[in-house]
């Protein structure tokens, strides 16, 4: 009945060693999860205690900063250490622009070739909420495949974007020197959730510069229980400068998170917002298995023209959204 | 079994004529309203064909731009040509700050003694959603119950805030001359929702610069389909100078609403922004009534645990709460 690679992935789970043939199951069960394939939701189904070994890294910044070149240059040392990497490159732009970028990404993650790498880039299909979703089952699959470090990486820094990659354990932001305006405008939300900042290209000129305007923004940010302060980084991903540096600071913020009870706080957060996120996307689902749209849209004419009260109709689409499904 | 007060509310709209009475019985209900009492859904189930005849007009801004006093000189044309007038105020503040500024709407809302002028100051009771609902069903109710107009105020811009007057037929943002700066913090959202501009305490320097400042910024604005190009008003409301030329403003924006299709688009949106807010107060009753949160709870536990997958987790918790209600 079962998918031959849903099947070679639930096997997988139960023990059997990774090998090479495991990499198509997980690319395999990762489409079927994409396009909400009944049988992905056997694995989904299936992870319970398979998950929580993957330590989750999360990158996001401003378009050109340099991202996908810094996920490449931490992927391949955690890989020459012997670490498996699942990279998740989230791009929540339309299918019509975004087939440049994506290839500029896969041209970027020249790491994939690794044996111990394994790239997957997602884009929108529907809604970003839909992205988000997807985005996290991709990370449990890999978690569950039993990856070492997952590495979620987003194209901009909208909204969903930053609560992709705001529940990573660790969370990157990444910045280049002209992007001082910007800082500007996107300080209150970004820097709120940095753990790590990063100046990459820090070559050009003014890198110096913004890590100071950096640095002190961040002295004035309330400080959680951790009294971790968010450290300002310099890199040069396309030389790979200053990224073990980063790495060490990637592991410093780790070692902080698991010595305290913050990395158990954190993953809470994270579960719970995933869960929020399916049960909103169930009823997304129902909303349109039901055609309520097209019913709000009669309940809207109903009321402006004053044959039913705002209300009642409340009350009927509420009803109509929260009935029994027929068996 | 009814309230005496919604009995005398619902013989006002089926016909009653409007006296000094129902006006208690207008803040009777309001409260229960607030209140949420089931004696108040009696009178919003009936409400079909009761609205659409008052017509609203929105006032956001940051806090201590004067919109309590431009509202009060607006209603105080309006009430001195004949027209009965509704004031909503909508304070999202804590209840344990907003005592202060409340003190201080009421204080210049000194039209309230007009006869013509209703005025109901409306804070946040648990949520800031059910503070829009809430607002909403005012405006819905002060409209059957005969009023004109409704004037919709906030105090502050949140989105919250926005929300609620930017559903209004007419919005007007009003500002201060020494706004300039925090104008280019919110000119993005802000000026989107803006029907009109209002630099209030016009007398202050650097209104003129900030009047052609805005004046740039709104030429640049994407004109929608009814080519209006919203008018900056200099006033100074504490002198109830230039209110006359902004009421002017407002009756030729209504003009222009009501001559083409837009106000019954606008009237749509709002109607059906009113719907879904509206179901989601119900999620969230429900959410609460059924203890749904403590179920999340353990199941965020269970989930972290590896007791449960985080999918069958969100299918329990999804079924939890649209399983129908013991009746």
């Amino acid at each position: 009945m079962s998918d031959p690679f849903v099947k070679e992935f639930l096997a997988h789970l139960s023990g059997k060693p990774y090998t090479k043939n495991d990499r198509r199951a997980l690319s395999r069960v990762l489409s079927l999860m994409e396009n909400r394939e009944p049988s992905a939701d056997e694995v989904l189904r299936s992870l319970a205690g398979r998950t929580g070994t993957a330590y989750r890294i999360g990158f996001t910044g401003p378009p050109g900063a340099g991202k996908s070149c810094l996920v490449n240059g931490v992927a391949r040392l955690l890989a020459d250490e012997g670490r498996s990497v699942g990279i998740i490159a989230v791009d929540p732009t339309s299918p019509f622009t975004g087939g440049a970028i994506l290839g500029d990404r896969l041209r970027m993650h020249d790491v994939a070739l690794h044996p111990n790498v394994f790239v997957r880039s997602m884009a929108t299909r529907g809604s970003v909420g839909g992205l988000a979703r997807a985005a996290a089952h991709a990370a449990d699959l890999m978690d569950a495949f039993g990856m070492n470090y997952v590495l979620l990486e987003t194209v901009g820094v909208g909204q969903s974007e930053i609560d992709i990659v705001e529940h990573a354990d660790t969370t990157l932001v990444v910045l280049v020197p002209e992007s001082g305006d910007e800082v500007q405008a996107m300080k209150a939300g970004l820097m709120e959730v940095a753990d790590i900042v990063v100046v990459n290209k820090a070559d050009r000129q003014q890198a110096d510069a913004l890590k100071k305007e950096l640095e002190s923004a961040l002295a004035m940010r309330p400080h959680d229980a951790s009294g971790w302060i968010p450290p300002v980084m310099l890199t040069v991903a396309t030389q790979q400068e200053g990224v073990e540096e980063l790495l060490q600071q990637i592991q410093r913020h780790r070692r902080m998170l698991e010595t305290s009870a913050l990395l158990t706080t954190r993953r809470k957060a994270r579960i719970r917002h995933e869960l929020l996120k399916m049960i909103e996307e169930r009823f997304l689902d129902r909303w349109s298995a039901r055609d309520v749209e097209a019913e709000l849209d009669r309940y809207v004419g109903d009321v402006l023209e004053g044959k039913e009260s705002a209300y009642v109709a409340a009350e009927k689409l509420f009803k109509r959204l929260t009935r029994p499904s027929r068996s």
